[in-house]
């Protein structure tokens, strides 16, 4: 049966992303030093032969455990939920050839057409409730799964309506001390947690909940 | 050679300890709700064999890896250092039989004569930097390790000043929303964090972090 799943990069201080990376920032990574903290975050992703293979970043990379579950991870998505702002930052740093591979739901105000790209990710756009868009996704993804990619707004909504049944953490040891907290916004009279597995390297530990409506 | 290390309970969320959950209230578990918020965290512990037999708490609990663990973090303990404040909570909660069995330094500007308990636990109250205190206890744990048991102010104030060598992280997946988190306090322009390993359990997951002055 599908599940619906969460993956997301936290600090061990529980920030998604740093402070100032935004927008009107991406072409300044020194602002706030946001390009080295991101890195920090998120460098263990772009070290697994996986990803580098993905993103065609060249041969070589780490392989193992985590390797594994990230091509796994990635195998099981046959449909993605975005909000709008994520889609909009996205929309002028994704390559040609989208990193998704399947389609994308962002949810938006915004009446717009389908939007194929190379590679098989093509964007619908759609303004529904968070149920009815998920249905949606769950038809289009058939046997496979349905991840809700963010950004964390979004991610929150769905979390606190109770329609995700899984939540992946990499939590890597990290401190970044200012940025976009996550799990602050949970309503734990809404949901519960419980520990499925931790997959570690040296360098990220990931931990993977289950969730469930309380 | 001597380690000095810091092992607490967090949170999902980061917390070390729920709301209200103060000297004032420690009759009132109720207040805010605390009392089962505390159970949440800490329960994982209580359940495990070597605690409840260390805390005569009686026979059976949990055996395997956490177990063993537990065992082996408290049998390193050569001496602790703790605040005032954690140390005042202590004083009207445990046992004659402190459940510590070795020397501990209270930081305090009360001059008191140390306080000798059965069972081989030994308060000691000092007025001195951390550095001239941490001396102290290293001399006292001879072969064995230091520990800075707590509160959080003073955890800080040792990870801060590059005095610690481990950080261990007990991370349940509950969330507490409210209360004193304690890696908010961490500056990492003073220090950074490596993943040494993980143990895990259905219900709880063990982050030992090496800790390095930057």
């Amino acid at each position: 049966m599908t599940k619906v799943f969460v993956n997301i990069g936290l600090s061990l201080d529980g920030y998604m992303a740093p402070e100032g990376m935004t927008m009107e920032n991406w072409e300044r990574p020194d602002y706030r030093n946001w390009g080295v903290k991101w890195g920090a975050l998120m460098g263990w992703a772009l070290n697994l032969q996986y990803f580098r293979e993905n993103l065609k970043l060249g041969p070589g990379g780490e392989t193992g455990p985590v390797n594994d579950m990230a091509r796994h991870t990635t195998d099981r998505i046959g449909a993605n939920i975005m909000g709008k702002r994520m889609f909009e930052e996205g929309e002028h740093n994704w390559p040609e050839n989208a990193p998704f591979h399947v389609p994308v739901f962002v949810l938006t105000q915004e009446k717009r057409q389908a939007w194929p790209r190379p590679g098989g990710t093509t964007f619908h756009f759609v303004n529904e409730s968070l149920a009815q868009l998920l249905a949606r996704a769950r038809d289009v993804a058939g046997d496979k799964d349905v991840r809700i990619a963010g950004g964390g707004n979004v991610i929150l909504q769905y979390l606190n309506a109770g329609l995700v049944d899984e939540l992946h953490i990499a939590l890597t040891p990290v401190l970044l001390g200012q940025g976009l907290r996550l799990l602050d916004g949970i309503d734990s009279n809404k949901i519960s947690l419980q520990i499925d597995k931790t997959v570690h390297s040296p360098v990220v530990t990931h931990l993977n909940y289950t969730v469930s409506k309380r």
